[in-house]
Parts: structure tokens; C-alpha cells; sequence
């Protein structure tokens, strides 16, 4: 038994004081990525079932991303034991597509040493909005997901996030039985 | 059940992987306090049992205190719930006493908008090291203590700490059941 | 002859375009000084000129001096040639007085490296006002004055001053015949 | 005439206290540039001659030049009057060069916003080191270089560069006579 008031076994909303975790969560739905950076095959959310997981959706030439989101997930990746949390980019171009292929994406992340697994987002129709960030309602970049154990879509947040409630939101993401 | 590989009913180091928590953790001693601020009576540590506890050791004319230590604790006092956490300072003058009066850490506490409860660490013999560093055997300030619901020393860090990684060790005692 | 659109003959405002300096200079008054640190011993204004002055007038708690005005001044110090410009400290206290007095100032300047000299600026009537603080008009602390080679105040800015603007400032000061 | 202790008429090295800047200078050689942004027209050094240059060299995917180079030569285009300092940005690619193509530029000064002028560094033989990047003999990315009014090459720093030193040296050379 744990003293975290969460009953997911009911209707009620979940009592949960980080203000990065919804109340009310749902499952997350699977990627789409056409091309992996960092690892050996290519990662499906099904195969993370039993840890949590952290998506960081960006795009290489976004400020925010480049000078918040993306050295804040090197930290995550670096900090939390991948037997627990997998960490996860996702390269989700929207805008400027010519200037964000993989093969652009690759020396970005080459230079920046970006050391954990991306995925190209699948592009969408038209070239325009990818499908994975149309799956997730992304908004725009960088946002950041967490998604747990069980798969189900915990947290959804655009723009800059404070390391000390990221790093409690995914520490009770661990901690959680399911 | 919970998925921590944590047993407190054995000999075994706790499998834990946050750096700054302890493998084996010990009861905490109480703390001695001469006077409080920020609180309209007297704390202790007992009566904290139940919640886990964030003990900020620091002198108002240390460098490290004012730019880093004091800035976090405020963080973390703001960030938690205080139903779970209590964040207390803890004023322990090893030096340079006529400095840093309870009057002075008055004007201090004001200026710098602490908000957090702060108690003067009482005094020690020829008005040396104060009782409560003696007992928590601090090697100075800042130092960070964390104190698990059940009154167990779980950390004791000196020096700068990653937000990440408090959040992310607060959470884990927060989520622990006892 | 030098290039720079300054004419002090006249009653032309000067054109200048470091936001920092004043159009109409007028004669810096002389500081009062109670007590010196860091100097073997007491520097007057007037022993100065034909040097550059920069005066950061400061206290001991207040948090825009300690995070931004100190270190900012210590870099001055560390950088410009003693020979062209002569940093100093003013410690102006017209609050809080008890627990910034000159014992409590040498402390900090002890744990916070300054190495600058800072002379005690003198009490004023029933300890309010200091009487240096009174002369220079200053709102508050931190602020920053800088003095010509000729005596005359030339910048007087209270808060936060980004390291170019007073770079580029104190150099044109530097480089100014007189 | 001026107190600066810089006789250009002589063999002497120039006596001069700002670390950025070099005894010798020697003419600056000109630029070679294959395309233009931030400006209605081509620059040559040549036309900046009775003003300042800064000028910076980068490469967008650089992270000392996104993190530090290209931020702070933006404060000084922002902070120095243009009829005094010309601010210029060369883009000198000398790897990755697929990702780094001038469509890619345009979208990269468009996110970070950069407002100041950037010439393309004209390509190298067999796509390697840019013209004018050798004609400098620059070592790598970031590098700030700076002219004086006369033309002649005054400062060479690659790496991050402190705003005091480089506020202090560009004053220092506005207020120089030639």
C-alpha cells in the first residue's frame, strides 16, 4: 500500500499536487518515427511498457528548444536509470522543413551532444504538420510528455519547465505501482 | 506493493539510485533551537513524523547560502505541499557570531524574502559550533539534509545540489510508504 | 585632438550616446567616510583626479547588491588598470543599522572575496541618511556613480547596469582628454 | 591630443591595458562574401573604413556561437551607435557544410532574430575552409574580430569573450584619433 491518494480504479479524479500531472490521464497513443539518431533499432512506446517515459518533442533550430528543452532532457537521460525512465526525443518539424532534415538533425545533435534516442516525427500531409505531433495535439515546440507505466499520458507541457518539477513529476511516475 | 526495491526489514543497503540519498539511512537526531522565525511557535522534529523533511543548514553571510542554498530551499518550500513536506532552515553560525545575531538574520530573512520557517541553531560551549551541527556532525554550510517520513537521516549533502536531483530525492521520500 | 563630439567649453549638452552618461556633468562633492577598508589608509575623491571613479554604493543585505553590484564591481576592479580608474565601495546603510555595522561589513567583505576598497559612509542625524548618500542624492542601493578625470559626475544609475553599458562607459571615460 | 599611451608612428608595440587587444595590429584584409542578410546591399570592408567593425564569425550550428557568440554580438549591434561601430556577422562554415547552406541560415537568424547584417563566407576550394576565414587565419567558431577605424585588425579572440572586456575594448577604439 502507498500513501499516494491515486485510485485508478474508479472515476474520480486523481489528488495530485505537481502541476505538471493531469488529473485526468489518458492512454498515450503510439508514435510514428521514420528514422531513429542514438539507437541501435528503432523504439516503440509499446516496448517502454513498465517504465516511465519521457518525449521531448522539438525542432533543431527552435530557441527555446535548443537553449532550454534539449539540455534539460540530456539532464533527465543523464540523471534517471534507464531501467526506470526512458528518455526519448522526438524531432517534430512543423515549420522551415528544408532546413530541419535528418541529415541536418544529425550534426545538430552531433554538436550539441545530444546522447539520447531521437526519432524523426513522421511528416504529415502536405509536408506540414507531422503525424505524431497531430496524434498528441502538440502545440508547438519544445513540449514535454510523460508518460507512465502503464502507458497513459500523464503530462503534457509546452515551453520551459523547471527542473525541480520534472524531476518530482517523473520521480512519482517511478514510484507509482500499476 | 510498490516497485522500489527498498527493504527495511533486512540487512541490505537500500538499491536506490538517486546519488543523494543514503544506502543506509539512520534515525535523525532532533535539532536544538534557541529561537524561531517564520512560524508562530516552536518546531520539532518529532513532530514532524509523518512527513518528510527538508532541513536547510546555512549562515546568512555564506556565499554559496545566499546565491544558491537559500534560493532553492525557497523553491522547495514553494514547490511541495506542505501536507507532505516541511522545509525548515536551520541558521547554524560556526563563525564570525557577532555578525550574524539573531537580529541581523532578522533584517537578512526580510530582505532576502525568506519565507520558510528558520531556527537558530543553539548555541555550542565558548559559542563554537552550535549543537545541532554537532549532532548531524555538518562540515558546514550550505548543507542539505533530508529526513524521510519515519525520521530517518536519508541524505546529507554539502555544498550545491542539481534541482533535479532534490526534487527528484524528495519525491522518492514523499512516495515511500512506512 | 580627439574624435569624440564632446565640447566642455561651452554650455552645449554633451553628445554622447553610452546611455549611462549625462549631457550636463556638474562637479562630484566630496565623500564622507567614517571608517576605510581594504586601503592602508583614507582615500579622498580629491586625491583622485585625473583618474576615473567608479563608486558602488551598496549595503551589506540588500539582495541587488550582493547578487548584481558586488560582483559587478569586483569585476572592475580585477579589470580596468589602477592607474586609469579607481574603484571604490561605498557602504551607504539608512536601514537596517544594526546589523550592518562596520564589524558585520568586514565580515562580508571576508566571505564575499571583495577586494575593492569600501570606506563606511559617515552616519547621518539620528542615524538615518548617511551623509556621503546625502550628498550624491542616491535613491537607494545598489547605485552606481562614475566620476571623470576631472572630478565631475558623469553617470549615476541605481539597480542593475549591464557590464557592457558600464564597460563601454568607463572606458570612454578613460580615453577623455581633460 | 589624447592621454592614450599609442604611437602609430613608431616601431613601438602599443601600450595598451585591455587583454583583447594586440600590440601589433596589422591591416585588416578584406572580406570575401558570396551572399548577404540584413542588408539592402553588399558591404566591403573597405566602406566601413572611419567606423569601428566587429565582426563575428560563426556557424549556426555552433553551440558556443548560439549560446554565447551570436547573443552578445547582438547586444552590441543593439548597443553601440551605428555611426560609430559597424556590427557584422560572417557565417565561415568550415565542416557539416549540407546542414549549414544559406536557406538554412536565413531560417536560423530568423528564429534566434538575429537584426544584424551576415555575410556568407565565400566557400573554399573543394568546399572546405572559406576564403575569409583564411584570409584571417581563423582557428575555429566563435571568433570576434575587431577593426579599428583606420582598418587595421585590432582584436582576434576565439571563444567566449567577457561583455566588460569587449564593452571596454570597442569604446576604446571609438575614442581612438587616426
Amino acid at each position: 500500500m502507498t500513501h499516494l491518494l491515486i485510485d485508478f480504479s474508479g472515476n474520480h479524479p486523481l489528488t495530485i499536487m505537481n502541476p505538471l500531472l493531469f488529473p485526468y490521464p489518458q492512454e498515450a497513443p503510439e508514435w510514428s518515427v521514420s528514422e531513429w539518431f542514438n539507437t541501435p533499432e528503432p523504439i516503440t512506446l509499446a516496448s517502454l511498457r513498465g517504465r516511465v517515459v519521457v518525449l521531448h518533442a522539438f525542432q533543431m533550430l527552435c530557441p527555446g528548444c535548443v537553449l532550454h528543452g534539449v539540455p534539460q532532457t540530456s539532464r533527465l537521460f543523464q540523471f534517471f536509470d534507464p531501467k526506470d525512465v526512458a528518455v526519448i526525443g522526438l524531432h517534430s518539424v512543423f515549420e522551415n522543413h528544408a532546413a530541419m532534415k535528418p541529415d541536418a538533425l544529425k550534426v545538430f545533435m552531433h554538436e550539441f551532444r545530444v546522447k539520447f534516442p531521437v526519432g524523426v516525427d513522421t511528416a504529415g500531409i502536405a509536408n506540414r504538420i507531422p503525424v505524431t505531433m497531430q496524434r498528441y495535439q502538440l502545440r508547438g515546440t519544445p513540449s514535454l510528455l510523460l508518460i507512465d507505466r502503464a502507458g497513459r499520458l500523464r503530462s503534457h507541457k509546452m515551453g520551459q519547465v523547471e527542473d525541480l518539477a520534472v524531476g518530482a513529476a517523473i520521480q512519482q511516475l517511478i514510484d507509482e505501482t500499476f
